[in-house]
Formats: C-alpha cells, sequence, structure tokens
C-alpha cells in the first residue's frame, strides 16, 4: 500500500508532454510496491505505470533497474519496460523524486499460489538468467552477507524481544553461512524478490516478472533458493516439496543446475531464510505503533529457516 | 489509501464470472476512497472499479448508493454506474463483503483547484440536483443535526486537547444552528462530500463526478454550502469570494436559487463547516497512534466556520 507522494494533476499533464503517449486520462495511486509511489496511468494511448522513486530506493542504483528491465524486455522477457522521453531518457524528475514510466503488464499475482504456478515460475526464472547474462552493469547484492552483519547488529540487543532465543538463533546462524557461504557457483543478474506479489498469471499462463528493484548481481541459484522460500511453504508452514521440484525441475529444463549449485542448495536456502528473517525483524521492531502497514511476520522466517538447517542435500526439496 | 480486503484471484475470477464483462487481466487496489476498497479492474472488454463495501459503510444504505448512480447515469449525469450481473443485480458478495462493478470513469481529481473548476462544478451540481429529483428512494442525511449533536457528545471531552476552548465552541455552535437552521428549503438528493477528489475534469472540461457514498436527502442548497467550504478556501484560509461566485452563478444558471435559499447560505455554510469539523475531531481524536493516513486537520474547518460566522448575508459569498 503505497502512495507516499500527491502528483498534482498540472505538473503529471507537463510531465507526460515530454513522452510520445498522447494525453492523460486518468491517474490512479496504486496499492503495489512497498518502496515507491505507483501510479496506474491511462493516456489516449495506453496503460502505463508512473513510478515515482522515494528515498528507501537508493538513487544511484536506478540506472542498473531501469536499464535491466529494458535489456530483459527487448530479449524478449515478460517484463515492464522503461518508456523513453521525446529525448531518449527514461529517468526523469517529477515532484522532487525520480520517477519514470513503465510499461503496463497484464496479469494478477497469485494470492494462493498452486504446483502449477510454481512450475511456471521455474521456467520464467531460468529465462530471466539466461536472458540477462549479457547485461552489463553489475550492482552488488547488499542484502547478502555483508548486509546481514549489519542488519544482525542493528537487531540483536532488541531480536529476543519477538521471541526468546532469537538473537542467539541469528548469531549462530550468521556464523554457520559465514563459514559455509558457496564461492564459485555462476554469477549474473538475480531477482532477489521473486515472492508471488511479482509475478503475474493469466489463466494458465505466466504473463510477466515485475518489481527488479531488488535485482542485483549474485550467484543465480540464490534466486531459486529464495523463491523456496517465498513459493513452496504451505499456510501452516508445512514445507511442499511436490511445488519444489516442479519449480527446480522446470528451472533446470532451461539451465541446467550444476551439482556444485545443487549441493549448495541447502546453504543457500538458509541464507534465503535468514534475510528475509532479518529485514522482517528490523521492520518488526522499527515501524511507528499502529502503523496502517503492518509489519510482516519475522517468525514466518524463523520456521523457514529451521526446515532448511536440517535439509540435508537437495534432496529435501525433491529432487 | 484503502484496501482492507485482499481478493484471491481464484474468488475474483469466479465473481466476474457472473458478469458480461469478459475476463479479468488485472486487478489492481487503488488509494481511493476512504471507506471501502477499490480497485481498477481491467477486463477483456475494459476498464472497471471493483468495489468490497467494508464495515463503514451501512449494507442497507447500498440500495440507495448504487440505485442513485444508476439512476443518475441513465438520465445522463456523467457519474459512475453499477454493471449488472446476468442475472439483473449489481449488489453482490465477494470476500465476505457486499461488492459491485462499477462503470470507469475517466478523469482527474484537481489537487489545485482554480476559478474555472469552481465554475464548472456549479453547474454539475445543479444538474445532480436535477435528475436527481425523481429519484425514489430517499435517505436521511445522518450527518445534519441530529447527527452532529452525538458527534459533540462523543468530543466534547477532549476537544479542547486540540485547541483550548474549542469544546465551547462548538457547543455554541450547534446551539446556534439547532434554533436558526432552516425549515422550508426544496428538499431532494445531494451528494454531500463534493470534495475536490470526487470531481473529475479532463482538460477544460468536467468528466463527472464520483463517490456517491455519503448521499442522501436534504436541502439541495446544503449542497452548495458544503462546496463554499470545501473549494472556495485558499491554503493559507483566505476565502476566495471569486471562486464562491462562479460557482454559485453557474449552479444557478440551471436552477435558480430561491430568495429563501440564498438568505439562508451563511446558516447552512456554518452547518457545512461543523459537519467536516466533527467528523475530523472526531477521527483526530479516535486514530491509532503512528496511523499510516493520518486524519485531516479539523482546525482547518474552525477557521472556515469563524468565516462563515462573520458572513452577514449571501452577499458574503460574491452574490
Amino acid at each position: 500500500m503505497a502512495v507516499y507522494t500527491e502528483v498534482p494533476d498540472g505538473e503529471l499533464a507537463a510531465f507526460v508532454k515530454a513522452y510520445d503517449i498522447g494525453e492523460v486520462v486518468s491517474c490512479k495511486g496504486i496499492a503495489e510496491g512497498v518502496e515507491n509511489s505507483n501510479f496506474l496511468m491511462r493516456t489516449t494511448k495506453g496503460s502505463y505505470i508512473l513510478t515515482l522513486y522515494e528515498k528507501r530506493v537508493n538513487r544511484s542504483d536506478l540506472p542498473f533497474f531501469l536499464g535491466l528491465m529494458e535489456h530483459l524486455a527487448a530479449k524478449g522477457l515478460s517484463c515492464p519496460t522503461p518508456i523513453k522521453a521525446r529525448d531518449g531518457e527514461a529517468l526523469r524528475e517529477l515532484c522532487g523524486r525520480p520517477a519514470a514510466i513503465i510499461s503496463f503488464l497484464e496479469g494478477m499475482w497469485p494470492r494462493r499460489p498452486t504446483e502449477r504456478h510454481c512450475q511456471l515460475l521455474g521456467g520464467a526464472m531460468a529465462d530471466l538468467h539466461i536472458k540477462g547474462r549479457d547485461f552489463a552493469l553489475k550492482r552488488p547484492n547488499n542484502l547478502s552477507l555483508a548486509g546481514w552483519r549489519t542488519l544482525v547488529a542493528n537487531t540483536k540487543d532488541r531480536a529476543d524481544e519477538v521471541s526468546p532465543g532469537l538473537a542467539d538463533t541469528i548469531q549462530d546462524e550468521l556464523a554457520f553461512l559465514e563459514k559455509n557461504w558457496p564461492q564459485d557457483l555462476e554469477v549474473g543478474v538475480i531477482h532477489a524478490d521473486l515472492f508471488p506479489d511479482n509475478v503475474f498469471f493469466l489463466g494458465d499462463r505466466l504473463s510477466g516478472l515485475i518489481d527488479f528493484y531488488f535485482a542485483c548481481t549474485d550467484f543465480l541459484v540464490y534466486d531459486v533458493a529464495i523463491c523456496l522460500n517465498a513459493w513452496c511453504f504451505e499456510q501452516k508452514g508445512e514445507f511442499n516439496v511436490t511445488k519444489a521440484k516442479l519449480m527446480i525441475e522446470s528451472y533446470a529444463k532451461l539451465r541446467p543446475l550444476p551439482e556444485a549449485e545443487l549441493a549448495a542448495m541447502p546453504v543457500l536456502a538458509r541464507g534465503g531464510a535468514l534475510r528475509f528473517l532479518l529485514t522482517r525483524l528490523y521492520d518488526w521492531l522499527n515501524h511507528p505503533p499502529g502503523a496502517f502497514v503492518s509489519p510482516k511476520d519475522p517468525l514466518e522466517y524463523l520456521k523457514k529457516l529451521r526446515f532448511h538447517q536440517q535439509a540435508k542435500s537437495v534432496a529435501a526439496y525433491g529432487l
């Protein structure tokens, strides 16, 4: 639920004049994306997403994000692509904020992901990884080991307020991951936030991937590990091994998984669980009381972490 | 900013099957309307608003609201109209809530209303009043005198927290209005919440009126008095008499204002100011601390009330 900036109609009309997309006929703030202000804008020529980048997004990262979307869309991946103004620039300014108009993508994200959704996701993720291979820009993953260290430092004093013993569990896990994190897997562009609300479907078809604002350069298979966390656990916390198997198998059909990546899966899945445990824990401890947007439960990811801690090999994921 | 209910894609698809509007291709929660959950939905046949009525809307009022929109749209007023399902019913149920699909209206509401906007508004408001004359249903205005009495009772103990002396000012004003409220003006359907965010424009054209969820049966000219409050004060509190004059004159061109209505304008404007002062004060005193949706400043309406208290006649509004 995110509209942080109101865009006066006059400023919007002036902004859109720089583009060759017709005139605005409606513009509504939409409840999508937590970091930025997003508007569904209709013009006389079509539908678009207008995004104003708010302070949580680092301005210097925007060329990476927008360039990546453009690169992937140009290679045929179904994802939003930035619209360039008449002067060739996609990244502009509106209401004192960096702003871009992005193509509109049809589809809806699945509130209750099915096995079929997971299977389709696997293929789309591999497609993204393959099409991203020749993208020239790099962006380090600031939510990997170094970022976790900072988050641990910033949450450890109060982590036990959320669950007794949580601080120690997190410290131990970080120590384990620092020792066991893989070194030599294939690196490339990953989405890094492929949760169900960022994957659109239309009927039996995956219609596209959105929200590339956590995308970065990291182990490709770490994206798979994040999706194991985001897609394959059921409401009550049970791991659905069928979903995992279908997802990984359909991924591997397009991009075969080397032995080293398969072997690293449990460690990477632990890392993925720790990453979301830490960011949720931080938000939980630092959100204003009574806030309208309630923070997500960090303990969901403690349970997921415990599952992965018991995984001896990729067999735990159905392979 | 309002999406209180998440609609699972499967339930949405099943819901839409009852209509003859094609298949859903996207559905996004929009930040419009405070009382209900609103979604901008696109189907293979067009764009629609899907509204789920949340608990602040009285279920028994829905036939009035939906019937009114249908009546007005059928008479050519530019406003949203409920879409009927194949069985003829517009009011249905989704996710355990009353729900309706409403036609989509192009346009944007003015963040900075101009004199021209006020002029166009006057005509559209008169058009609404005229076209509403033969609407059969009635709905008493529960935010008139009786409603104010309840709000005064529920805020008086803490009103002075917001501004010293506010409780007394409000009590005195209520006593004045109870004694001086007019009796015999023309009664009919009023919108009762024609704030700028409920009036859409496209270029130099008023493209429509939305959000009829406060509509009720009351003095027609009370709508004008509400608009004096909502449209004719500038940012720093100055009353823009040109805006008022243009608005009232263009209203009166379509529906001439009888002498009694003109004479009652200052009292009605005081009532309008008190109504929004009271509801804002109540929300101010009762919102959860740190809430994401910050309540609107009640004191804005105290200043407006003071302006109207000094108005000796309709001349204060430029007539």
